[in-house]
């Protein structure tokens, strides 16, 4: 296993199509991050008001000390708000390396 | 939007390693399955006795009706069953083209 952490942010949409409005909106922020390596929306098939975020962070401590502190996460957030069924749901994975 | 299918199975195990080794004792099943395009285990840091299965699927079809009606669905179970503290949480997923 790598120091890098994959951000995964469950969210539950009230409209999928203003929220995708919402995140290409938002995306030159995170692409601009300081140790943000790659960025990608997810929908669950089985219940199509989840999306799920996916962010590939050089370490956890990228997204969650110095990108939450940014004005990159402000506008962020500002730019999905209103399409937002409750808050998301953030965890953070690494792959496991199987030899 | 693609038509493929990516699997996410959200296991919470009782011991990562012995997981982790029948993990790697079934992969091939998947591997050699119709359908199956790639393989990969995921540890959520914040919970680690979390894993999330990902397997890349041409459809869900390929994962829900053929792989589970094989022998090889059969011998995953079998090689994980003694390390899930609870049944598999599955979902799917397809990449949002974001333009």
């Amino acid at each position: 296993m790598t120091d890098h952490g994959v951000e995964i942010a469950e969210i539950t949409v009230t409209g999928p199509a203003g929220f995708e409005a919402g995140v290409i909106q938002a995306r030159p922020h995170f692409l601009a991050a300081d140790g943000c390596l790659g960025f990608a929306l997810h929908r669950v098939i089985e219940t199509p008001d989840t999306d799920r975020l996916v962010v590939r962070w050089r370490t956890v401590g990228h997204h969650m000390v110095a990108f939450r502190a940014s004005g990159g996460f402000q506008a962020w957030r500002a730019a999905v708000a209103p399409f937002l069924a409750g808050p998301p749901v953030v965890t953070h994975t690494r792959a496991v390396d199987l030899g």
